[in-house]
């Protein structure tokens, strides 16, 4: 047997290459805004465009390049460009692409800390870094009773915080026996539709999620979930669950944490916390009102791949006593038995979420933090909100619109007075423009624009600019 | 306001620092030899390396690039090492690692086809490419009833099959009432331990998974798989599900695919397979006899990312008919509605696993692909099968070893004859040289030594480096 011949890059075919990858990047990022923010393909153009066939042969790594610009390029929408107002942000910047280049590289696989000692406890460090710097409670704390875990989005912690749930709320007998259609999770009408998605995996049903009515600030009415769950116990019901939002997704509503985690409290609930996108703001204290009662959280989950400059995926998840979460997720077949874990004095990581393979993606949440700082973090997140509060008085002064919800952070929804079709013209029109993408909701039943400033490179010359083609769309309606 | 200043890396920053990660990682993998493969640091020690205090102002790129040399590699166990046997692999390559690069920097979100048609697109049309790249039935094409989705791990894509086969075997009552106890779910007792996770999980319970017997070699007893769903008939209870592996954790055992399809077809049950680092193996036409009857499941499961020189993560899940995937786990709040959605001619991929979110993750499968083409990956696999099977040779003419189960692909299972002690201290010794890393399992109540062949670079020398370690430190016993 010969194993000379190889297929395989060499490092210095590796340097050559990566540069020139390099480079297209910085060259991206140069002409991003002369792009169309929203793609302007039809359906199927994009694989009309790949040959049928898998290559027999290996191709050079210049035409792979090359394929990029030609057949991918025109099917991206721009989620970087500075134009990008749609959705929530996933900001990306240079630090944290760079450290996930270097996770990619290093291709260590964190499921216990014995398989990378680095990848765990960067992973915890960093995370307990965030609780001052965001104002969490200590006992999120990896050396309290609770730590922090990165996983791949806020829809599969919540589902975690909400199996944690089931389990302290049966004594570990779903886990074990199964379901049994009896537990009652709560949450708005107004929150994520992972809720929704978490409770039809977890076995509990849909129809065992009661989405809480909110109140004219699209936020959650604690006396209305007070009285739900009584209605459910005298019905022989257990609720379990509640969740609630910092920033719904629709029109960044605050749900009050501090009653609704008194009520938890008072009737031995689960409390979790979402905080998907807006949690970031927390970084600056005067942005700290939106987590009012955080402290009586038993979970909470928030994305710096949304809007802390860190690009997908890392969501960040702290429960105040790991030891809830740990029971749940926990299985230990003996090829993954080890001295390490044994001992007890580790975290094996692979216990606090569902996959058991996972990323070194702690490297690129540290490389974030320490290239801008906290001051550097918290100066961009003052100018997205201010940026966001700029336009939405720019609505309030314009006759013609209205701001549909209050602007706490860096949301602002609002709409043409005139109809659901006037405003869904509106918008088809500025998209397919590829000056900039925003995206839409539905408020009081009407729907409404959404216009959320979070992309890194977004300055206020670029928030100008697209007020100006929205006032000039909108005057030739 | 003024949005003049700036905490952000900029293109022509990230150009000079992109050059200077990108020689680290050169040179990284051209000394990775000399480094001690497993880690050698004990538990706390990289955090005490790590300041208490995440950092006010912002640091300087160079800092950070040299913390991984003096913080972070020393806790790292070299999963990228030729020298790396343990567990399974996690190979990287230089085409994965570029592709992954620029997935992070594009930073698109893949949920829906809108937010960047290339990003489904492309998705779709590789995992179609796999399928007779693979030798898998036609009808999980894209073009036919079913297709292929990336997920994370096969944990989760398992996870997502269990939970499409909950639904379809109670017509969605489970999504909407939650599960009521009475659905059982099967596989081995050598089935991956994400399996009883996954009961879990979806609310079926552990007490519901029965872990079949096996055979001499192993392999799933399909006799005791029928008998036991007659039992579990005759208590009343639902048979739902049945996962099949190819390929043991353990010791690479192969359950005979056929035999278990032909009994869920009598009854109705979901058959799903997991191929998790073996269905690599299959881009070898003499190597597909391990997948014999694959064209009766109803879902299917690889990790590109272990054996297939694509970074983690890379999970290839089929599926025969994508309408009970996405009936299972779809919802559509307001602010994902849009117009190609509507229309039904795109794919949204949120829909097919539990994120939300989702990474431009085909990237660099596709790179992969065209860089090595299909001869070139040919080539690697079977030069790692072979490389294992002489492995295995050389146990068998040691008198002091035995081979403890059959190899047919990349992993040998062997152990000193004189007991499970001098197995724990050879692999202990051996672990702390720092020339190479094995784990172990236990197989017929023996402790065992794996050693799994997969590493990109690993060759003959690699090998018999190994194999002569292993003879002196046993010699040393």
């Amino acid at each position: 047997m010969s194993t000379d011949k190889s297929y395989h890059m060499t490092p210095e075919q590796f340097r050559q290459y990566g540069r020139a990858v390099v480079d297209w990047i910085a060259d991206y990022y140069e002409r991003i805004e002369t792009l169309p923010v929203l793609s302007q393909v039809q359906p199927g153009e994009i694989r009309r465009a790949l040959p049928p066939e898998p290559p027999r042969k290996g191709e050079a790594f210049e035409t792979m390049l090359k394929d990029i610009d030609e057949v991918i390029l025109p099917g991206v929408t721009h989620w970087q460009s500075p134009n990008f107002f749609a959705y929530f942000p996933a900001n990306a910047s240079g630090p944290a692409i760079l450290g996930d280049l270097l996770s990619s590289a290093l291709g260590v696989q964190g499921m216990l800390w014995a398989t990378s000692p680095s990848c765990t406890e960067l992973e915890t460090h960093v995370l307990d870094w965030l609780v001052p710097m965001l104002g969490l409670p200590q006992k999120f704390l990896s050396t309290r009773s609770g730590g922090g875990v990165i996983q791949d989005t806020a829809s599969s912690s919540s589902l975690c915080a909400m199996l944690a749930a089931r389990e302290r709320a049966t004594n570990y007998a779903s886990n074990r026996r199964g379901c049994d259609g009896r537990l009652v999770a709560y949450t708005s009408n107004q929150a994520h539709s992972s809720l929704e998605k978490a409770a039809m995996v977890a076995g509990i049903g849909i129809d065992n999620l009661r989405l809480i009515e909110v109140d004219e600030r699209f936020a959650m009415r604690s006396d209305v979930l007070a009285r739900q769950i009584q209605n459910d116990r005298q019905a022989g019901l257990i609720p379990f669950f509640v969740s609630a939002t910092v920033g719904t997704t629709s029109s960044n509503a605050l749900d009050p944490l501090r009653a609704i985690g008194a009520i938890c409290r008072e009737e031995g609930l689960w409390f979790h916390v979402d905080a998907a996108m807006s949690g970031t703001a927390a970084l600056c204290p005067e942005f700290r009102f939106i987590q009012d009662g955080v402290e009586l959280a038993d979970s909470y989950t928030f994305n710096p791949h949304k809007w802390m400059f860190t690009n997908f995926d890392c969501n960040c998840f702290f429960v105040a006593k790991r030891k809830a979460l740990i029971d749940t997720l926990s299985i230990l077949p003996e090829y993954l038995r080890n001295t390490a874990t044994e001992s007890g004095a580790v975290f094996d990581y692979r216990d606090w979420h569902i996959p058991l393979g996972r990323r070194f993606r702690s490297l690129k949440l540290w490389f974030v933090i320490r290239y801008y700082g906290v001051e550097g973090l918290q100066y961009h997140i003052r100018q997205h909100v201010e940026m966001a509060r700029q336009f939405a008085e720019w609505v309030k002064q314009d006759d013609r619109f209205e701001l549909a919800a209050p602007v706490p952070l860096n949301l602002a929804c609002f709409r043409l007075r005139g109809g659901d079709e006037s405003n869904q013209r509106l918008m088809d029109r500025l998209n397919q423009s590829g000056a900039l993408y925003l995206t839409h909701t539905r408020l009081d039943d009407h729907l409404t624009l959404r216009f959320c400033v979070g992309q890194t490179n977004t300055t206020q010359r670029h928030v100008e600019q697209a007020w100006r083609g929205i006032q000039e769309e909108a005057g030739k309606l």
